[in-house]
């Protein structure tokens, strides 16, 4: 490509609106423009990053036996009721209307659509597994869209959906998705952690997410210095230390108790550290029942696994009217007198003679003692890890902050329970429902992450294997000589099949190297006057400081080398 | 790939919904499956084809220079606004509001995208001209969608956009993209006739359909035998000869006229062909002015043409009480006293002594003359070409049937003209609109002609240019020998990268041949026992009828010829 001819050039200025680094770069080096928030344009330069992204991604799915096909982008509606999601997705879910008045969802995921595809076939276990995906662009009713590619209301994706006999033959799946994933990003130039993290809108249990560490992310987690274990805050399992195990078990006593309603006023009443009380929350679940949930007091509920524990999606924290009809006080309620459903903490077993309210104002219960005072129905995992927490081996939980730039999903029978005749025939005859994982990449947030880490102040830096173009070169001057062989060498290349961008303006030196710089093509040839006399060019790593020059007659060569 | 892992395999039964032969070919085989009327999932089959047809459709694009890019699927409905074309064009666009309530239509097509991009850079006549492209979905809300890959309502197109600085320039990128168009379709395999058509909704004055002649195709046309000439039938030139140019000219004359009111009732009346009547219809235009339309009696009103000359999209024939309230009778209107605007088609002028009505009830007026008698405000063409007509020139129309593949349109300053700031800086100094085109190629469709027109009983027969895979290797039988030939040749194919499905179900032979046929490889290789002992694998192409017998230890030598 001659840049000359380039459609999408260089710009100097950027709204002050522009915040995030990969997106000011992207817009000023011409790969992207917005149309409106959050829907962008690629440019030609930016379309053929993003083609080599999603050859990468094929690649490897390929190698995998994954096969491709395409969905519609136009989900009929009645797919998303059959499984309830048009109430429950946790993104804003786009639907239109046809003359006719067929309603279709914009597709988010493709779940439905590829459950539909495949019970449209008579498939027996013999067939089983399989992993069909799509590139395809993707609809999400986003209230705000941050700038750039890393939140966008439209993007192109990389879904993948296998379906299984069971969830053996699906962990294997898995586990190759996973390593499949780390291979891609690797391959793309990024390091991920991968992430435990809830399932969310999607169903199902346990899923992955894979995160480039960056500040720019908005994906909060958990995890060892050594990355064995990372988790987001809401799934990150931690270890509960023994309190007080020494303590004597003292007798169960009330008294009066002249406090506000918080933990904090608790301390400050018996001057003990909030772990000496418990917490106790009503919940009410599902708009009905009405739950007594109990933990330690210097932790904190984790809702997303209260939710899990209870098998629910929806619940509240009571309110203060519902407290009281229920015959208790707000800051005052216990785990040991209302007749309700009760879920506790694991931590309710590591201290000794706790106290607590006593369900009248201004009276608690103290050496209240799990087990010889109360139990619970449920006694599990639902508290958010406090700060300083390590995982049950000991090992320390660090804070750490990330762009999600793909994720993987168990999605068992979730779906497939719900749409009728998503079955296959097994060994014995019968029809079972298939037992599903789903796996995704965001191309767009990818790229936008490649640059976020890629960058210098002069503009990005892009990794070999997804440049748009491998080599840069930009010849300075009007000498006829230096020209004549620029074209040769840019013509030499084409020839090669090295993708070559010729910079043959008639601009000055610094704005052609300035251009270069923020465009961040891998390698940059420099031809003048100065070095034809020298017979050489000038070689120059976009990701090194230092140029060399190089002979005319070894620089084909050596780019093959670095072509490789 | 082994068919034994393929996605979406043969099937032997077909609604009785699907008519067409491409569609039920394309179902059968495992190509593509209906999601819902007239939007298709393509299969792992489908999809190997439909990029195939993508690659060669980018390659002789990008050889004209013209730059791939993307635009959002969703377009804000407020630049549709700003050309009218909300409410103007021909097809039913789909719009979707979010829920911040910004209104956007589903792309239909695209230059009002393409022209907001562009108008976002400060382009200098210098840059002109260019071509940027998209390969997108699109969306047509159609009230019926045929069956299959013809007429659909989501679909991939190439659509692209080139900008100028004046029509001279337009003109040869349209006669290039027109030269490529041909060598694309020529390069997929299907023969195009170039087709004048009008402009319809996109705007802009002429532009041309590419047609593959097939009468499972919506479009009809007129085309001369050599088809140097080719039209629709609605912006098709003919010749309107002299019917009696040797009669004399009489004298004005008003008679009673016992007669209904059709051309067919004045035939028979006065028993003289139609000809010899003046046909005279009341347009109303823009729902507001009347106009008289005259032509030659045995000649019908052409509404596309008539548009073009009033320059307006929207017209129809008055009522009754329309005609009534104007002083005139229905099937007695003539071009002789009526106070109104009058359009008349060049035939008026090819006949000596007309009749025609006298604006009165069963009363003629005859021997009337144009220029004698009458004159109208505007003589154009404005009439459908008849059965047996001829070009200006003398050849022979006949009637052609076919399925629009692509197309392309000359644009002009339509949209820029209307779109604000689309303008670039001009030699002078000043800002002109930019001069556009559009070129368009319907994917889905491109491939359903493929399958319309190579296919015979037994299924389909790919053309090599698109075919899914090249070669089909046939294992037939359990013998270990011929598994462990047929493996090492699949192994050898892939290594070459040469596209190769492999046939290693334990099938029988006459089902695994049928299915080979279906499918339509361009090559199909059968190793049995029959064919090991011969040291040879039977070597069949899938468009012609004789096998041969080919040497192991050819095999991979004459393949790699084939594959040339």
């Amino acid at each position: 490509m001659k840049y000359s001819k380039l459609f999408g050039k260089t710009v100097k200025d950027v709204s002050q609106e522009i915040k995030l680094v990969s997106h000011k770069l992207l817009y000023q080096a011409g790969f992207i423009r917005e149309s409106v928030a959050g829907r962008y344009y690629f440019l030609p330069l930016g379309i053929r990053v993003r083609e080599k992204i999603v050859a990468i991604i094929e690649k490897h799915m390929n190698a995998t036996g994954a096969q491709k096909l395409i969905t519609p982008v136009l989900h009929p509606l009645e797919l998303w009721e059959e499984t309830n999601r048009t109430s429950s997705v946790g993104f804003e879910l786009m639907t239109v209307k046809d003359q006719r008045g067929a309603a279709f969802a914009l597709g988010g995921t493709a779940e439905e659509m590829m459950v539909d595809l495949v019970r449209k076939f008579n498939v027996s276990y013999k067939d089983l597994p399989f992993n069909i995906y799509q590139f395809s662009q993707k609809f999400r009713d986003e209230l705000r869209a941050r700038g750039g590619l890393l939140r966008v209301r439209e993007f192109l994706m990389k879904d993948a959906y296998s379906f299984h006999a069971d969830e053996k033959d699906f962990k294997e799946e898995y586990k190759k998705m996973g390593d499949t994933y780390t291979a891609i990003f690797n391959e793309i130039g990024l390091d991920t952690v991968v992430i435990e993290s809830d399932n969310g809108y999607i169903g199902g249990d346990y899923c992955h997410e894979f995160v480039v560490e960056s500040p720019a992310g908005e994906s909060r987690f958990l995890m060892t210095e050594d990355r064995s274990y990372a988790a987001h805050e809401e799934v990150a399992v931690f270890k509960r230390d023994e309190m007080n195990p020494d303590e004597e078990i003292l007798p169960l006593e009330v008294k009066d108790a002249p406090r506000g309603p918080t933990i904090a006023d608790g301390v400050k009443l018996y001057d003990k550290p909030a772990w000496r009380q418990i917490k106790t929350v009503v919940y009410v679940v599902d708009d009905d029942e009405k739950v007594l949930v109990s933990l330690r007091g210097d932790l904190d509920v984790n809702e997303i696994k209260l939710k899990h524990v209870l098998q629910t999606t929806i619940l509240r924290p009571a309110t203060e009217d519902e407290i009281k009809e229920l015959g208790s006080v707000v800051g005052f309620v216990s785990p040991l007198n209302l007749d309700l459903k009760k879920v506790g903490d694991l931590s309710l077993k590591t201290v000794k003679n706790f106290y607590t309210g006593a369900d009248e104002n201004q009276k608690d219960t103290l050496n209240v003692n799990y087990e010889r005072d109360f139990t619970v129905d449920i006694l599990d995992d639902i508290a958010l890890p406090p700060d300083d927490c390590t995982t049950e081996d000991g090992k320390k939980l660090i804070e750490g902050h990330g762009i999600e730039v793909g994720n993987i999903f168990q999605l068992g029978t979730h779906y497939t329970d719900r749409m009728s005749g998503s079955v296959f025939t097994d060994q014995d005859g019968k029809e079972k429902p298939f037992y599903m994982g789903c796996y995704g990449i965001g191309i767009g947030r990818t790229l936008g992450t490649v640059v976020e880490m890629f960058h210098d102040d002069n503009g990005i830096i892009w990794p070999k294997a997804i440049a748009p173009y491998l080599v840069h070169i930009v010849s300075i001057g009007k000498d006829e000589k230096v020209i004549e062989e620029a074209e040769k060498l840019y013509e030499q290349l084409q020839e090669a099949g090295i993708d070559v961008l010729y910079d043959d303006r008639q601009e000055s030196a610094g704005k052609k190297l300035n251009d270069a710089d923020l465009m961040g093509i891998p390698l940059r040839l420099v031809m003048s006057n100065r070095t034809m006399e020298a017979g050489a060019v000038e070689w120059k790593l976009r990701a090194e400081k230092d140029a060399i020059s190089v002979p005319l007659a070894e620089v084909m060569s050596k780019i093959q080398e670095f072509a490789q």
